[in-house]
């Protein structure tokens, strides 16, 4: 189906942009996981616009409530249900998109292959169906806190200004400490400035999100078609703007020879470990137990203010189109938390499948 | 499970490099489509190692059987077996490899979550698997022809030596003029003087191959968890070797704003189009009527002769490796027919899926 | 998962008795049919408890809202949610079942299987989950009208009451007349006499439902493992206290020899019939055009006022349980929506994979 | 797909009555099985024909290869690959079958969903093809006695001949001492003679065929949709020439009040046991860790020399049609080891999917 992803930890959103309430239903999270609202919220809450000076200054007060899969503060085993419901279904006339597909947006897709297509705010194609990947993702993400895995989404370049590599814990700190989410703070500053420049302009502009989670046993995965970096690069890729998904040194590979970048085997401290990690953390689709590194290529946003050329599909003329509205002029920063929510939801799923937590209850081993 | 992909249009693969047989099962191509064994052996045919210069001269006469699914000449819906038996089950001592991991293989991964590994030859991890995928795609490519969809895999660059951009038909033409599967002859020649430059050196390098998909009709791929481009990132990255995946722009999406790239619409011929395809076909995760372009990097062939640090996991102790034997210098140019292979299993599967080809009879609307 | 059912058509369920709402996603269902609230809440209504002489007189007043899936009018594609929230959340003290399990009921499987059990009104084991089972089928009832095909359930038995053969158009005008929804009306008023006695006594008793469906085409249902007969006995075995299922003649089949029962073929009015219908529409795992018929073993429910036998199992001693409240004598009535309900979520899904019903756009063939 | 069943432990045929073999691919087995193609043989060579009275005495010889998945004796995690090649593949001529479906048979539902039949020996829709199943079942088995459980079926009722019940030992020592496998000697006896006679009167019979598995722990099945019951009741209902599937009571529960036949608790040795076992083992869904006992009509072989009315479906005339050849007056003996085979799969794959075997290796817990 299409509204739907995982094996054994499933979610499957619903819900769209203008009508009454987006949300997401986990079904095999196992009982006994502690989770509260609060727990949700607080990931919600990354994602939420109108929070910086980079953000569209649009409101979206994204209240959760969890409808079932709860009992005494702990999960039971049952479906979670999480919903928010929409506030501004009838805030503006999108009546001029409804014959004249936005470019480079879904909207087109979504007119010719259902043909009843909610064009509000972009219906189910709009950004806000993520508040149902990162109401996955928070569930995921303390499943996997229980493992002792961490994850963290930060933004590494905006245009041509690059960030400087970082360590997991200077990643934590800093990027909570600027609009960009971004972990090198000089850098950082930069980048901002970059999108307000473009924000000015009318135009957008795209940029780089790297995932890296650490604590991941070895041997997640299975080697032929359900590999680790196969299920990451998909549910990455299924990320609206996203065009690119790279694992470890990623494109990178074609600047080194295979003696420059095989990881080589030692013993640390009675365990075996790779003295580089140019494979991020998967070799033959499977955890090595080393951290697990992703990036992913986003392309700039595809409202701009500028005027564009269209069609109108019911009288098939070619027709200019002006997308009103405040935009996100670089929706990187808000991806970070769905990128973390996304590649939460997949080690999670195979957390389980690989029988490292029990199906059931988290309390059995 | 971990060894089928695909849901209307669905391969499931079997074997190992030195067990008795590799092949795959087809389960779910409609009946009513012309199939011979010519058709998957003239595919098989394409990955064949010891057909080049820049490939091992390692031989594998790779002939297919096919145990079911093909009444008079034509698919009759059921599973569709292929099989071909290995001819090499004893050529060669791998004991050195049974307890030493070889370094940014598979071996250690497989070692660790399945505890009994068929270490001969890389076992179920060779890219000798690859012979499912090749059964799986040649299929696909069949029945994709009646639609008139056609796939094309070419290398776009070596090492650092690039090739220039051609359009489908030169690419046609070219790739089997050379052994690098280059479509700019010139990069080509100097694509084979570095493998082989590096084959001397007992090292390896790495590349990127580009697929082009022509004639998908718009609507393919579901706009939230099963979208085209998702899935295709996923079968791209399930290919050994694999370590990013790009479509359209890629990773190039960075270097520019949005009114730069967007894909303006326009109506050609009482046709829907846009202008430029920047978005590689697919929009919002679903096709748009344009060539879907994909590119994947892919590493140097993780062996080389080269003497490399591993540990033995028996004695828990490091340990020197050399890997002996006849190695592909350059995979890319044996990965473009997995590439198109995999290409077309995935619009295979979505042409039925979104309703395009039925799913019991092909001549049935 | 465990709380999905459904390939294309596909439903997941979510909720307990007495958390704060009871729903279904339905997911898969194409653009363009036309939906109401009304047309899922009429069905609702038929399940809906207090509403007769031989149901609970527990009153629950299950409103139903759509929080997504509906635009204009239509379906648009896009997953539909259907919620209802619970009044009766705070109403009873259900302590004494928190260790102590219900002979015959679920209680004892939750507990091992999850560890944190809701037991509220037997929690998400509660026979109050249907109300998701008939969210979908009423929408599956819906998409199914399109294609003239029409569903109906009714009571053939109580205890050792059988009703007479009727026909199609009998069964739907006299389920209606009576609270035991048998269309025999004579043998209803024998039905009700005997449901109303063993109430008086503390008891409960079973029955018989068959479930019909005309105008079901030749075709649906895949001929080795998702075969209709295998797909139709799951989803109505999966309805609590289903103890049986069968097909056409089901058991009878054994007083009867090959030549008594063989469905012989003829040609009536250019069409292929067969003369008789012992397959109940269903041979080789395929629809063959005839009506599809089935029947189900209700038992008594388990809820019963007399004292039972049980243990503690927090103590792990043997303890008495005696269950207060309101309970239905006989749920075959209630139980006829759920099996129409299922049968129809199942022929939906078939009508999809078969090709039958376009996958994205009921408008689109 | 049309062509796999279960989830974790998978199972995939392919092939055809006379087609060049039948066979297939477990997926999902874990490593370190013990397995040798003896323990499949054994299996297969119970339901193959030809060896005694009441079955056809059509001679075939089935002997499996194992092509895949095994490594020194044990599973080693890859997918297990059996196959039997067709010895029979022009024995007959079956053209007289080519436009004139058999009746009570798949035939017309295969020409008229596929187009394209192979209708020799009745192609894929053959007994033959259940050589799958027992190959799946056979591997299933061996991985359930490591877990101590153990499981057979055995055939209780032929035509209006009824067993009296016996206990577990009882049926595993008498099934094999008589061919009916029936395991009440004196009704086996007047069972085979019932055949015999309907057998001379070119007819045949039906019949009952019980399965029995102990030692399944409880918790087993997950409680809303992927029920225990309910998958047993798919995979048994998915048997050609079943039409009725039951647990515990079955049918029979419309006989007794619920206070008669609920299954009340005790503490025994320390273990929750229920006084008796109404429920089949099998409660909510779930499984209590009481014996699972299933039941199964079996419909009276279609194929039979009498003389019967068809259809010519090119010309769409009526048609008489003769089946010739050797056909089993019962099939419910061979049946027997098929009911085997599914249950066992059904077991194997949820005792992996409720994390009581470790998904990857039976040597991890």
């Amino acid at each position: 189906m299409s509204n739907s992803i995982g094996e054994k930890f499933q979610i499957t959103t619903f819900g769209s942009s203008h009508g009454k309430a987006v949300g997401a239903i986990v079904d095999g999270c196992p009982a006994n996981l502690e989770l509260s609202i609060e727990d949700i919220q607080k990931e919600l809450d990354k994602r939420k616009p109108g929070t910086s000076s980079v953000t569209t200054p649009r409101k979206e007060d994204d209240e959760v409530q969890i409808l079932s899969g709860i009992f005494e503060g702990k999960t039971d085993g049952t479906p979670i249900t999480g919903v928010v419901f929409n506030k501004n279904q009838k805030s503006k006339d999108y009546s001029m998109f409804k014959n004249t597909p936005r470019p480079s947006h879904g909207d087109y897709g979504w007119m010719m292959k259902y043909g009843n297509y909610d064009y509000n705010g972009g219906g189910r194609g709009s950004g806000r169906v993520t508040i149902g990947h990162v109401i996955g993702g928070a569930i995921a993400k303390k499943l996997l806190k229980t493992q002792d895995i961490e994850i963290i989404s930060h933004v590494t370049q905006i245009g041509d200004v690059k960030a400087e590599p970082q360590d997991f814990k200077a990643i934590k700190e800093n990027i909570d400490k600027n609009p960009v989410r971004c972990a090198d703070l000089k850098a950082a500053a930069e980048m901002e400035e970059l999108i307000l420049t473009k924000k000015q302009e009318g135009d957008s502009v795209g940029g780089i999100v790297e995932t890296i989670a650490i604590g991941v046993p070895e041997g997640l995965g299975e080697p032929v078609f359900e590999r680790l970096d196969g299920d990451l690069a998909r549910i990455l890729m299924n990320i609206g703007a996203v065009k690119g998904v790279e694992i470890g040194l990623g494109f990178d590979v074609v600047n080194h020879t295979c003696s420059e970048i095989n990881d080589a085997f030692q013993i640390e401290d009675d365990k075996v470990i790779t003295k580089s990690n140019n494979s991020g953390g998967i070799i033959g689709g499977m955890s090595n137990g080393m951290p697990i590194v992703s990036r992913i290529a986003v392309k700039p946003t595809p409202s701009i203010s500028k005027c564009q050329d269209s069609v109108n599909l019911e009288r098939m003329e070619n027709e200019k189109i002006e997308i009103k509205g405040r935009h996100d002029p670089c929706i990187c920063p808000r991806v970070t938390v769905v990128a973390e929510s996304s590649t939460a939801i997949v080690l999670a799923d195979h957390m389980i499948r690989s029988g490292f937590i029990h199906p059931n209850n988290l309390e059995k081993k």
